[in-house]
């Protein structure tokens, strides 16, 4: 079987074995954004199109490549959802030179009634439940999930914009006229101030600001701006929600597993860290109960 | 005198009479933003040369003109400070046509010791402090100012960033997509909303991603979107920065004064509407401190 993880701006194809193994990866920046109307079935073949014609049969897509700037769009699946619940929602996809299925994502609702999604992390999350994972899970990255696994099922999440909320800050607001350009270095101290200003009054909209005022007097170097609004800003991702008491599961890539373990531990939270790559077992998974 | 309130995308200039009274006003786009470097007399001469000619010997300019990218840096003056603090703390501008001076802004600091600033509204809040408004007074824009008023004197203040972040939310993230073109009609119900989430459990980084999530869901149309996310924006500003059981004094531009009346009133505080031109009488009161 073929998995592929298609997100916005990449791709992950992965040629699996029989028992599971990752024969072989592929990376690539064929994020859904680059591929033309109608251009999937040739953007699939430019990617693992020498393992099709080696004989893969079955290919598996997740992420956004099922969402409506995707291939095909397929329907969110309601929370709680295991694996057994996900691989029975898989998604046809008209390709002719495999038999090819998409991964639904999961929709919740918060006690607000307000709905959430995801999609891609789905999988990941079946990854963790495979290890035998349970509690809360958290999943950084531009749009970081909390999630609640339980009885072998994800029983609800939460999205926090925290990671694209700090580009456009960045890139588009008076605050990366201060900061210094590029990315910088992570300055442990500068991301700790901002961790610990996220628990003082004012709020996140006035805290935001602050990070001017520290750096027109001088008080906040150009190199640690950057540092400081990820401090601010995961620091009110996690004092919202975190469910204290609990460890924390914690897979991130590797340059957010540092500035999220770093927040875990300074608002006393146990932290237990993952694979970034979980997503390949996930595939495995739901591969199996592909009758 | 010449008066003029000289921001970054604007600038308003006023000719008074000896009496205090506006004799001839005009409003133009020459934001300090339009102006190249060492720039400044020769703008300033398109705008007022002919009052020049015809015999004012005097200009006072307040705003972002006084900052580091203006014409010349005026310091920030510490609070608590009133009238006479701030007429004895003008900055001379070298120009040779006038004599021309620049007020300071105000800098504060909250109770976390982080400094904030302000520059152009210290001009409007004397403007009310003339009025004989004292307590909690609320100047909203890009970057709203909460200020208190005690004294004859602005105590202290709070500025959140919540104009900012709604237009670089809509213009660079993914809530965009799902929002109007245009700057859509306020939708006051869609607004209510927005402020009613402001107060559920979550924080500001998962009510903004729920505003995609109702959008994806069919539950909030792409007319609503822009709205919504100004009552969540404008409602998590307001619980945060409100004292309660105080009335607020707005001083609001017209496209403003709406909704953060409509917030107001939907969290229960009563509200005191000024004339958003309060600039002037601020102007014209450190005019008659100019000894």
């Amino acid at each position: 079987m073929i998995g592929i993880d298609w997100g916005t701006s990449s791709l992950r194809a992965y040629r699996l074995g029989e028992d599971g193994r990752v024969r072989e990866k592929r990376d690539g920046a064929h994020g859904i954004l680059t591929v033309p109307a109608g251009g999937f079935p040739d953007a699939l073949r430019r990617v693992v199109g020498d393992w099709l014609a080696d004989g893969e049969r079955r290919v598996l897509l997740c992420g956004m490549v099922g969402s409506r700037q995707g291939w095909v769009e397929a329907p969110y699946l309601p929370c709680p959802a295991g694996p057994a619940e996900i691989a029975a929602a898989l998604t046809p996809v008209p390709f002719a030179d495999a038999e090819t299925r998409l991964v639904p994502g999961l929709v919740t609702r918060d006690a607000g009634g307000v709905p959430d999604v995801m999609r891609g992390e789905e999988t990941k999350l079946l990854g963790l439940l495979a290890a035998g994972v349970a509690g809360q899970v958290c999943l950084p990255g531009t749009h970081s999930k909390w999630v609640r696994l339980a009885g072998g099922r994800v029983t609800g999440f939460a999205t926090h914009m925290t990671g694209e909320v700090r580009a456009v800050l960045l890139a588009h607001s008076i605050l990366g006229r201060l900061a210094a350009a590029g990315e910088a270095a992570f300055a442990p101290a500068a991301f700790g101030r901002g961790v610990a200003r996220s628990g003082e009054a004012g709020g996140l909209l006035h805290h935001a600001f602050g990070t001017r005022g520290l750096g027109l007097l001088g008080e906040l170097g150009e190199a640690e701006t950057a540092s400081y609004l990820s401090g601010l800003l995961i620091g009110h991702e996690v004092r919202a929600a975190l469910r204290p008491g609990e460890p924390v599961h914690l897979a991130a890539a590797e340059t957010l597993a540092a500035p999220y373990q770093a927040a875990l531990r300074l608002l006393g939270a146990e932290c237990r860290m993952h694979d970034p790559d979980i997503v390949v077992a996930g595939l495995v998974g739901i591969g199996r109960h592909w009758a």
